[in-house]
């Protein structure tokens, strides 16, 4: 079968050092093993797309199994990393934060960590942030408060300025805490390390609030996040259902992809209509949205819409979008919009109407991680310092079929984790809201 | 002494049935004693303001305590009675629903009870709402939510159609769960009954989530309006500490009394600056607000602002604040306002800055009541049963110094309760947050 | 290739109406396609065990892909579906309730749904409860409540006698909401009917706290659980510290495998110590627990051990297990014994210590599920609708590799899935509680 | 009229410093005013009370109003302070604490602050605990957390080596957390300093979950006390509900008092029975607890049955009770008992049922205060403050009649503050829970 070198992932060198964890390479001892570079995961796990595989003799993709190896490349005592946030908040930065700290410190004996302030910027000596040095008894209770202990901000900085700082600062290893653009960032820098022969490994660990980074199963933050909106729609319902033909429309994050509100959705069923970016709809018409929204009404009095904020962008005319320090496309607020389009659509029938609007949006994101969340971030984090320690650079680390995985971050950023409008996880919004597959 | 009349609570007429509950009057077999309309409370608990009474020979204010009376006025079984929810959503009306609910049918037996929908307008025919049945069967999980089941609308109706309505469907007791308007709405309601001669019980619930009805202690919700705000206030930290420069300002309810706001900030002690209504202050100037944020940025790199929905109106020019249908001041949104002015503020000096607006008024609001707030409901619609079962009328039930007692609702309506800005309330809330007494 | 014909699911008959869901069969048109019973997703997901059957010439494990197919087995408006719910609770009951209700109902038409009261017990017409019946209006706000509203118990039936109730009363799907020997029972009577050549599909939902279900990625209530045991667990760390040489235990639930004590160790890190059924230890020796905790207390002057309920039971002298009435070992109170074995430790080396013993596990089983436990209920209703309509019998449905699949019940039920003790996620645990691979 | 000398609060001397806060004696300034000693609040809110006083020719009595004084006894640059917790926890400690920190060096600027660790034992040199130190950054995070970050111990110490150790330590103010026994702990400790002449100043924070501090209006923590229990109790009738006959027993704290208990059973109506200290009942006869109980399960086939741990000790003989360190008695496990009594009762008699009991009694002292607690926490430690630096002593801060008031520990510890049960708080919990006035 011909070879498949997809989701390869680059070393700086062979590592030769000794683990200092005291693993095992037997099997039934009840001991964890090491893993190799050579454990793979399967990337599809349909077996018609096997089929297919094997039929044009090609070894299906696979990822790269994460874990401990036998062999690293960084010896702890001579070794110093840092930790960089960037981007929005997100729940669950300080419990990543946090373990990074105590795997370095307490697994593999790393001696300095520093914390780079306010993203990429604490990066760049001219802004002059100071390093916030960090041990175990500082982060020890960090994970119970949202937020970044390090502060965060957007927007990149000369890569050439950057390397230089974490030269200056004899800094071998980078973990950079952040979504597409982080990440982006993050193989750039890399990428000049390597291009410039230098020893400084640089891992990405995926924190974007949207769920939209490619392949990986789901990004940290991201269940906490519907679970901190549940309760908010929940009781977005009392303000529907407590006016005569009440109408609340509640916001979620979701510039391109409608991840939270479908599944808070999907979660919480007193919703009826969710507006999603990947969802092709009309206001207007006679199968339109509000036609729809008048036929709840009329049914039931009150209606309850979840939209992304990404949602209806057509609704907009081109010329208002723009773009934010990341680069992210600032859409227009598609909440109001629909708040008074809704609003003209039913005076001008003489509905009598009452419609709340509620944008949560920092509320959620500020809010500490759920459990599920922290257990994830809490794997994310040992996994990413096993591979860095192992001398592994320019990857993320991620959960896929349920596995974690180290993945390129090129391969990660080629493209963004969009709702299949196809797919069973749509079709169970639908079915929860109860709306139709088609508005327009 | 002089008599005092003040406070004096008026009966439909002589109660003459015995109660069906079985109480004593005896002191010390450990049964609850039947109250009596003699038993008043004082109303003003410092001992200067008694010494200075009985100088003046005059006997201090008091007021009528509540509870079961041993005669009654209605008999349960051929008795009606209606609950009425009026204007915004407020924690807890779900809970006084079930409580009226359940005390009426078990204590006194009463035989139907109707919820009138939409407020005030479901005792207009002409808007046809239909009545709702209330049993205890209907009621008994309600108060696990937020909302009120009745629905609410804002605005009053003509005071002649409703009580038409009242009697076209021989109503014997009304309950009226709503704020100022709704309980000035109540004694006009009260009023035209007794000048017509009618025998129907007319009683408020002083609901109202600003915590601004004069005379009480505190109005039902209003401590679980800020306990839902604290976390909020709490995460709206961290988006604050989360970028360099960063505030996060945080609007909450509080139209003409900034309790909830002051609350907040001496619950939270991230607050470093709260804006109330009642608080004369400036923009502008050498010990302005923004001069004031300026300081504690320098030293802080961060800030935390809870203002009130209702404070410096006097920012806005006159002539743009309207009305809302329950009579109430519709203020232009402050807390937009200061984020602009902070914004151009900080750009006119060069000072990069990071601003977070939060507004979870929907989200307060809409809340289910928390468990002191649960009690609180419980024991005032018992007390609101007790009152109204004896023939009262054009009284609300509250505690005062502790103590629940009936009010006449002329009287917790001639004006706004509001924070004394020379009381100890407020001096905890400066002390909590460091801002100076005065920014102007 | 040879063919693997293992996980195949039963069907009652050749399915031939017409589904009444409006789906498509074409790719790219943006609506959901019917899935049909080739799709099937691969069992494994290890590279290396690929090339292993393919070595072999075996056509890898799959699972049916579940959800929606073309044709359907039963005819919605000539159809009753019946639902029980056995066992202990776990969050997310009501859930699961609800939606199976709103698709049997919306989706399919189907006429009538009766709730089986309090467990197989239900189906006995001598106990003689009566069936409950089930509408949307009647189900609509149950996800807001922890519980099951049709109440449960424990222990099995008569096969034939429930045969004989399903029959009688023309119940034509069942659905069995518990745990291993819920689905065992299920599984009787689905093999019972088709040996009687009936035309009544059986359809499980595996529900176990526990998370014990073999194959399966989770079971539903399992987030919920460590969600709701960690502010617990957080808690339980404030006994601990507050006291010289304070120790709490927080036993959770877990009779054969730990993943509840685990999950919530990995999550909160104030968990110093983990013990769990899978896991061999000793108490006393110089690598043994108690000599262990010592050393701890000596650097830490504080301790919190999460023992799962089944761990420890060699500590046990073995006439002292007894079983319940669901065939489940009753195993001795292991937080007991270690509070006592601890206590007399110290007391024993004159060490003066304080501890605290929690067991949370009514509280914890008892909860409302959690916004992703809630998606997770959602989905599995639909899914074991869409397959009981298409007259599939005798299946769970389930999550695996992060795909909804049908899967025999005879293949779930045959062993309970336990913690690899030289897997990923024990590993996890151990880094996050710094706790020695081994302790004997 | 006579002079009325009760509840006077003694002075360390004369206050000759002029306080450092900037406040004002003019009214109508909106700056709050400096209090006076001779600010007093009446005690008795009763009119008909009052009648009786003046009948008599005899002032009422009245307490001191708590707040910052004009002339101050301490210089805060030469002042050392000291905070000690006893006892068992009780949420709100931190909060306190922090607040005692920070108004002790902001507001006065008080140079040392320092934490007695673990109780009065810290005040024991023999056993060697070491004093750590307090300043704003160590404590601004503490009132996230339960519990106490200075730790506690149950049990009183040699008042004279506990004196010693403040003058060794050069400590003028010492600041006691804790109920009943600490608080006449303080008070001994405050009465030898004061016959040994010297100046130290010693103020109590009344701390008692259980609510049972004589004459105030509350405890902090109580009310955070019954908010986490009512969840639990909402889910316990889960598992009543859940279960043919099924029966769930709540064991919540209260020793000698039930409000807790009570407040609970007011808070939350799935309680049907709800037992407390003060109450006197019987498990057996015709209108026994399980007779009224049998009548329950009849009609509605489960019940809720919550207990105060002190409740029925009169149905254990009484060589079973024994004494904690701190003087508390420690009553057997009634929660226990009772779900014994209930199982041999209901098995006597053939009747099947499953009774669940659960004791979050660690569950919920260890939870952090919510909104309102840490409102009053904050009041409670600035008042302290206040007065502790005025040079009171042997006092306690609390709320009466809504108001804030310094009182003679003296006066609080005489007697435990208990449900009057012939109360209008007591009626409420009765008419919540339908249960009779008497069983037995």
């Amino acid at each position: 079968m011909k070879k498949n070198d997809n989701f390869r992932i680059t070393n700086l060198g062979d590592p030769k050092i000794i683990s200092p964890i005291h693993l095992s390479k037997t099997i039934g001892d009840s001991i964890f093993n090491f893993v190799e570079d050579t454990d793979r995961i399967l990337a599809d796990v349909k077996l018609k797309n096997l089929h297919s595989s094997l039929e044009h003799d090609v070894i299906p993709d696979s990822y790269e199994r994460s874990g401990p190896r036998e062999k690293i490349f960084f010896k702890g005592e001579n070794t110093t990393a840092a930790i960089v946030t960037c981007g929005g908040l997100c729940p669950g930065i300080n419990n990543v934060i946090r373990s990074l700290v105590m795997a370095l410190h307490y697994f593999y004996g790393v001696k300095r960590i520093v914390g780079i302030p306010y993203g990429y910027e604490g990066l760049n000596p001219e802004v002059g942030h100071d390093f916030i040095e960090l041990t175990p008894d500082k982060v020890k209770d960090i994970h119970e408060f949202g937020g970044t202990i390090l502060g965060s901000s957007r927007g990149g900085q000369d890569v050439s300025v950057m390397v230089d700082t974490l030269v200056n600062n004899k800094i071998d290893i980078l973990f950079a805490i952040g979504g597409d653009g982080t990440l982006k960032g993050a193989n750039a820098i890399g990428t000049e390390i390597l291009n410039r022969g230098l020893k400084i490994a640089v891992t990405g660990i995926p924190k974007t609030i949207d769920n939209d980074i490619d392949i990986i199963d789901k990004s940290f933050g991201f269940e906490t996040s519907f679970d901190v909106a549940c309760p908010i729609v929940r009781d977005a319902h009392n303000e529907a259902d407590g006016a005569y033909n009440g109408m609340a429309i509640v916001k979620l994050m979701g510039r391109d992809s409608g991840f939270i509100a479908a599944s808070t959705a999907l979660s919480m069923p007193v919703v009826n209509f969710v507006l999603v970016p990947e969802m092709d709809f009309e206001l207007e018409g006679e199968n339109g949205f509000l036609e729809n929204l008048k036929k709840r009404l009329n049914s039931k009095k009150h209606a309850v819409i979840v939209v992304a904020e990404g949602a209806g962008q057509h609704l907009f005319k081109n010329d208002e979008a723009t773009t934010d320090a990341s680069g992210n496309i600032q859409h227009k607020d598609i909440g109001i919009l629909l708040k008074e389009k809704i609003k003209a659509y039913f005076d001008a029938i003489d509905m009598k109407t009452t419609i709340k609007y509620i944008d949560p949006s920092y509320i959620i994101r500020s809010a500490p991680a759920n459990a599920n969340d922290s257990l994830y971030c809490n794997h994310l984090a040992y996994h990413a310092v096993h591979g860095a320690m192992a001398g592994k650079t320019n990857f993320v680390v991620a959960s896929v079929n349920n596995r974690f995985v180290y993945l390129p971050i090129a391969d990660v950023t080629k493209k963004r984790k969009k709702i299949n409008m196809e797919g069973g996880f749509w079709f169970g919004a639908l079915q929860s809201t109860g709306q139709p597959f088609s508005m327009k």
